[in-house]
């Protein structure tokens, strides 16, 4: 479904506490330094209502329902698809996103138990087909992660969620990585910074425009 | 779809500007008049979280697709469905909905151009199947719809929307009634306040629980 474009669309999955950021951070300055145009984004965000609907999602004080949650998580990458991601890739840009539709898979599939079959729909609507040419995976023993993530100050919604809701989590994503390997990087999130760093920009170069 | 419930679900739908509120509040003073329990709702609102995803909707200074507004309208819904309208159903009362989903398939559909089969399945997942038992529509010439609000203050970001959207959004309207005349009363809303509440209250009268 992927009409083909000249940019290169890399995304990054795992749990909190993986290394994500650290990981994004790296990959883009590899990218200026090899004058590379490149756009780091993120979701929920990303857009002006982006960045309003990630507030909605991230209140701790809001009680939202899985498929709402879903919803919602779709509609901001609706917005951002169409209105940062297209646009920078049809330009030949490297877009660089933390979290994807993999996320809401692994999150609201395997993680709430929603249908599988109906996300994937609406991601299909959501995204108008657009996957990414390379997912990197931080994967995390979730025990492991959220200690990390708790010792960064207060948890927020999803890091409070109990642990089986992570493994469950995990299990999803290392199950997608499975269904798709040649887009897959998985990455055992407990190497060095250094060393996952090497691998991903590796992964990077080798498929840059 | 639709389960058995001893309740009785009503929507009111139609443009701005077309005496819904009006017509809402009549309607609920005879039900309290009559001693039936009943809930006004609206749509998108009626939640905490509907209420976030309302400021979020019509604030006039954000930019919004017709697909992440579709969804953003669905998420308020699907909370609004599961956490309000279904239990107050459940308990045999009566709910009044200011819009619905038919709002959505007039709105996003018919006057944004979003494909209307997307749209009924994702309103059908978001709402479980559930349709209401009388929906009436407050049928007004655009035109005269948009003076009238006008002069109630600011309009907001659908009424500053073009009289071309606003006339497909009318004829979305009414080919959803065509379709389903059964559920459907259409009225025609330059008739008096009076005349229109009280064909509104005989209609619901006739299908109380």
């Amino acid at each position: 479904m992927t009409p083909l474009h000249p940019g290169l669309f890399i995304s990054f999955e795992g749990p909190e506490g993986a290394g994500k950021s650290t990981q994004l951070t790296r990959l883009a300055a590899r990218l200026q330094e090899h004058g590379t145009p490149h756009q780091l984004t993120r979701e929920p965000g990303g857009t002006p209502l982006g960045s309003r609907v990630r507030d909605v999602l991230l209140d701790p004080d809001l009680s939202i329902d899985p498929l709402p949650e879903f919803l919602l998580y779709s509609a901001s990458r609706a917005q951002l698809v169409s209105n940062v991601i297209r646009p920078a890739l049809a330009r030949g840009e490297v877009v660089v996103c933390d979290r994807y539709a993999d996320s809401s898979l692994a999150y609201q599939g395997a993680g709430r138990g929603l249908p599988v079959n109906l996300l994937r729909e609406i991601t299909l609507a959501a995204t108008d087909g657009l996957t990414p040419d390379l997912t990197v995976l931080l994967d995390l023993d979730p025990a492991v992660g959220l200690d990390r993530a708790a010792r960064r100050g207060q948890p927020d919604r999803l890091e409070r969620a109990d642990l089986d809701f992570h493994r469950r989590v995990r299990a999803g994503f290392l199950h997608l990585a499975e269904q798709t390997p040649a887009r897959f990087l998985v990455l055992d999130a407990t190497r060095s910074v250094d060393a996952l760093a090497g691998e991903i920009w590796a992964a990077a170069a080798a498929r840059l425009p």
